[in-house]
């Protein structure tokens, strides 16, 4: 129970919602074993997330104009081919393995939980996924949305305000009224500030096994639960 | 079968998904029981919709910054009551009257046929309601669509070709491999114009049992299609 007076959930997606490294570790072996390739790919699932902030910047800091995530991640793609010394795939073989961002499993409690809190809530991406990547991670994994919502939508990426102030306009609620989910305290600052309420899901797995997270100060969200079937039960969802 | 090749269908909502007419009637004699008013309801339904163009064309030519269709569809409310001698309403019940565009009722084949259609493709609303007005009617009605696109995201409203070419840009995809499904020939003339495929479906009751519509020409669309459920047999769905 929860005396929050809440309409609708935005929900991050990479880390909170789906696995990325444990997809592209799945489909880089499965592209190293058809391909010859010797590679670490929990390091490569590692090393292509970590482009992941850099590369952003490029555009929080005017460097780049807007630019999509899947170009983004091309472009970080390219470097690491190079970096792991990978060569002998075609263009299409590379543009597939840049859409595994499209394919990202779901947490397991993903599915189920998602679909309780839509019984009650309008229930939303908010991520900085391009649009059509975000449609196509729900397709490919089932998971109903009631809409999308990216920063794609504002042209310009999450932690900034202007985001979230985005996702308030067109949802036509006030910021109090909408719920930030993620598993990333840096989000929902952000989105606290601009007067959402916040519920904090940790994922520690999202790393892999071996990442030892940063201490979090659970105080500091309106609410704290264990997955997303923890946070339904917490909503009466 | 066709030898289109579709990724994504998006589809006008008034009319073409929802029978706006007889939805607003109803709530419009249950309104006029409650609060004792002698109305002509389905006049009134004609009128409000009668005022639907003119007022998007206030911003069409910049008389009228953006503005969402929900404010759009209040002001002209508050010209009908005037015009039809509707007082004693509360501001309260002004404004639940105003969203009835959200409680929309769905023409029968609709929501099974859009959900025969999602199993194939991508399926998406592509309507001058603003963004939180077609997730509430989806919600009403139990329409799951892939992504809600709206006017709204382009800041203009249909027939403006950024409409059709926003949506395109956020599905990543060429406007050749989407269809635009409507029940109004200028809107896929419109659609057409920037590349997109076309879908006519007729729906004859849209102005109601005693309208004559003017001829339409159904060899200029890709498609005629007499329902969804049809539209998805075509289609191989």
């Amino acid at each position: 129970m929860t005396t929050l007076n809440i309409r609708a959930l935005t929900f991050d997606i990479f880390g909170t919602v789906v696995d990325w490294r444990s997809t592209i570790m799945e489909e880089g072996a499965r592209l190293g074993k058809r391909k010859n390739l010797q590679v670490d790919w929990g390091l490569f699932a590692d090393h292509w997330r970590a482009e992941y902030g850099p590369s952003m910047d490029r555009v929080r800091q005017n460097e780049l104009g807007w630019t999509k995530l899947d170009d983004l991640h091309k472009q970080s793609l390219y470097k690491l081919l190079h970096d792991f010394g990978i060569i002998g795939l075609s263009d299409d073989e590379i543009e597939d393995f840049n859409k595994v961002w499209h394919r990202l499993h779901p947490w397991p409690d993903a599915v189920q939980g998602i679909a309780r809190l839509r019984e009650r809530y309008i229930v939303a991406t908010l991520s900085n996924g391009n649009f059509a990547m975000l449609v196509n991670i729900a397709k490919t994994v089932g998971i109903v949305w009631d809409c999308i919502l990216s920063a794609e939508l504002a042209h310009c990426y999450k932690p900034d305000a202007r985001v979230y102030r985005m996702a308030a306009d067109l949802l036509s609620l006030p910021p109090s009224q909408i719920l930030m989910v993620a598993a990333h305290p840096s989000d929902l600052k952000a989105a606290a500030r601009v007067g959402f309420r916040t519920a904090y899901i940790p994922r520690p797995q999202e790393h892999g096994p071996d990442h030892k997270e940063d201490a979090v100060d659970r105080g500091k969200f309106d609410m704290v639960a264990a997955d997303f079937n923890d946070l339904a039960a917490q909503l009466d969802a």
